[in-house]
C-alpha cells in the first residue's frame, strides 16, 4: 500500500461541497495547515463566518471523505474563519481564473434553447455539431442539461474523462467533436444527479472554465428545459453569441417557447433563428405526410423572436434509431443547411454538403 | 393622500426576498420594532447571523422597497440578530402553518414524473384528472412546472385567481377540477418566469400550503423535467403517496427516466406504475401502426422501478388537437383504466367508463 499523502487528502476534499456555495472546500480555499503524519490527518477548516450554520455538516462531510481513504487512522479538524478579504474573494466571485480558460480560444458560442422539454434540442445540437465538423470546423458541445443529459448517448460516448495539467480533457466523438457532459463523470449513465440550483450552476460554469476545450471554431451549448439556474447561468456567465430556438408544431410548445424568447430578450442575447422539429411524419411506405402534432405554429415564434425560420425537421424513425444507437454523426439532414450557415463562422466555407 | 401606516411598510417588505432562503423578510420574521412617524420609518432588521454576508444587500433592498411608497420621508434601519431559537426555526423550516392548510383535507397526493421533458407528463396528468372527476372523485392538479407550465392550456383556463380569507382559491375546470399553476398569476401566459431554484421551491410549497384546496380525494402533482429544486421540493415537502413514471419508447428517454427512478428510490417514495406515452402512431387512414420513436423500452423501466406497466398510449393527432384547444376533459382514453385504478382512492368505485 502506498503512503498516504497530503495530496490524497486534498483530492478527497475536492469532492466535499459547501452546499450553499456550490463549490468544494478545496476550491473555496477552506482547507488550511493540512498535515498527514503516519495516518493521522490534521487540518483547519476556515469557515466563511465563524457561526456558519453549516459548520457541523461541513466538518462531518470532510471527515467522512477522509476516513474513506485507505491508511487513515484518525482525523482532527480545527475550526477557523476566513479574513474579511478572503471571504469577499470567495463570496464576491473573485475566483482565480482557472488554467484551462487561458488555453481556450473559442470562436463563437451558440446556445440551443427551447424552454420546453423533449422538443429535440439535443438532436438539433448533435446534428449541427456533426454537420459543422463535416465542413471542417473544430467543434465542441457543452451539455448544460445536468440532470437529464442526452449528448453522450447520441454520440455513443461514455466516460471517464482524463485530467491534464490544463484542466479536464473533454471526450472526443468519432469525428473529433469535443464533448463535455455530466454523464462522463458518472460511473453508470443511469445514475441520478439530484442537485439544487447552485450546484447545477457551478457544474455548468466548470464545464466552461475548467475544461480544456483548446481552439474551437464553434461551441454549441445544449440547454435543458426550463428557465431557471441552468439557463440563467449559461446566459449570464458564458459569452453566448447567439441562440437557436427549437420548437414543435404544438400550440402548447409554442406557449412555452414564447417564454424562452422573452427570457433571451430580457438578457439581451440575440436569437439567430428558429428550428421546428417533429414537423409531421412522413410514412416510409406510402409517402403520406401526417401532421401528428397538429399544424405548425412556427410563424408565431418567428414573429415574436424577429428571427428567421431556419429549418423544419420531420419525424424520421431512422434518425431516432441512429440516435438511440449513438450514431448521430451518420445522420445527414439537408434541411439544416440554413441553420448551419447561421452558426458557421465567417470565413469558413462548407467543403461539402452538410 | 392616505396616511402611511406600519401595514403599508409590511406589505412592501413582504416583496423583499432573502435570496439565500428564498423567502421574504416578513415571512422570515426579520422585521422588528417597526414604527412610522410622520413619514419617518424605523425598524430593526434581525439577521440570521450578525455577519450575514448578504447584510448590505438586504438593507439596501428593504430601503428601496420602502422608499418607493408615497409619503416616506426617511428610512432608518438598525441591524440586529436573531436568537439561536429563532434562527433554528427559520433555517430548520419551522415555518408557521398557513391558514389554508388547516382547511385542506387531501386523500392522496400523486406525483406524475419522468425526469425527461416532453414525454407527456402534463397530458397524463390531465387525462387522469379528467377520468378521476368523471368517476365522481374530487380532484385537484398542482402544476409544479413553474417555468414551463402546461396545465392551464390543456384545460383552457386562464387567471387571475381570487383570494379568500383561507388563502388562494384555485381555478376550476369545466368539470370542477381544482387547478393551481404559476400561469394563473401572470398577466400574459407567454410571460417568462425566470427564477433560480429557491424561488421555484418556494412557489411550489405555497401552491401546496397557501392554496385553499378544500377536500380532495386526489391531488395530482405535475412535475417539470429535471431532478433539481422542483422535484426535490415536491418529494421532500409534500406528502406524496406515490409516483406515476412517464416514459416514451426512445432509449434516450429511458436513460433519463432511469435517473428519475433512482431519485424516487433515494427519497423513498413508492412508484405506483409506469406509463409509456408516444407508443407508436396509428395512421388514421390506413390503420397501419408506425413505431416512429423506435421499439418500446418500457420493460427496462418496469424492471428497474419494480412497478407495473399501467398503460401504453399511442400518438393520436386528435388528442393533440383537443389539448391545444384546451379541451382535454373531452378526451376519453380506455388505455388508462389500470392507471386510473392505481390512483383511485379505496372505496371509490368507478361510476362509468374512464
Amino acid at each position: 500500500m502506498s503512503i498516504l499523502t497530503e495530496a490524497d487528502i486534498t483530492r478527497a476534499l475536492a469532492h466535499v461541497m459547501d452546499p450553499e456555495l456550490g463549490r468544494s472546500l478545496v476550491e473555496l480555499n477552506m482547507v488550511r495547515d493540512l498535515a498527514v503524519n503516519d495516518g493521522a490527518v490534521t487540518f483547519t477548516l476556515a469557515l466563511t463566518v465563524p457561526e456558519c450554520p453549516l459548520r457541523d455538516q461541513l466538518v462531518e462531510d470532510a471527515r467522512r471523505a477522509i476516513e474513506a481513504l485507505p491508511g487513515v487512522k484518525n482525523v482532527a479538524v480545527t475550526l477557523g474563519a476566513m479574513s474579511e478579504d478572503e471571504r469577499q474573494a470567495v463570496l464576491g466571485g473573485g475566483r482565480p481564473t482557472p488554467l484551462a480558460t487561458n488555453h481556450n480560444e473559442v470562436g463563437s458560442v451558440i446556445a440551443v434553447m427551447s424552454g420546453k422539454g423533449g422538443v429535440g434540442k439535443s438532436l438539433v445540437t448533435g446534428l449541427l455539431a456533426a454537420a459543422l465538423a463535416r465542413t471542417g470546423n473544430r467543434v465542441g458541445v457543452l451539455d448544460a442539461d445536468v440532470t437529464g443529459p442526452s449528448i453522450p448517448k447520441l454520440f455513443g460516448i461514455q466516460g471517464p474523462l482524463l485530467g491534464s495539467p490544463l484542466g479536464i480533457e473533454p471526450a472526443r466523438s468519432r469525428s473529433g467533436i469535443k464533448l463535455m457532459s455530466v454523464n462522463f463523470l458518472l460511473e453508470d449513465e443511469g445514475q441520478a444527479v439530484i442537485w439544487r440550483g447552485p450546484l447545477i450552476s457551478s457544474a455548468i460554469q466548470q464545464f466552461w472554465s475548467d475544461v480544456h476545450w483548446g481552439r474551437l471554431d464553434v461551441l454549441l451549448v445544449d440547454l435543458p428545459p426550463g428557465m431557471s439556474d441552468a439557463a440563467l447561468t449559461v446566459m449570464q456567465n458564458l459569452p453566448i453569441n447567439g441562440i437557436l430556438m427549437v420548437t414543435t408544431p404544438q400550440a402548447l410548445t409554442t406557449m412555452v417557447v414564447r417564454k424562452a424568447v422573452k427570457m433571451a430578450q430580457a438578457v439581451n442575447v440575440p436569437i439567430l433563428g428558429v428550428i421546428e422539429n417533429m414537423a409531421g411524419f412522413l410514412a416510409p411506405d406510402t409517402g403520406v405526410r401526417y401532421e401528428i402534432f397538429g399544424p405548425s405554429h412556427a410563424a408565431e415564434v418567428v414573429t415574436m423572436a424577429s428571427a428567421p425560420l431556419l429549418a423544419r425537421l420531420p419525424i424520421d424513425p431512422q434518425v431516432a434509431a441512429l440516435c438511440d444507437a449513438g450514431e448521430i454523426e451518420d445522420v445527414v439532414r439537408p434541411e439544416l443547411a440554413a441553420a448551419l450557415a447561421a452558426v458557421q463562422p465567417a470565413g469558413h466555407r462548407p467543403a461539402g454538403r452538410s
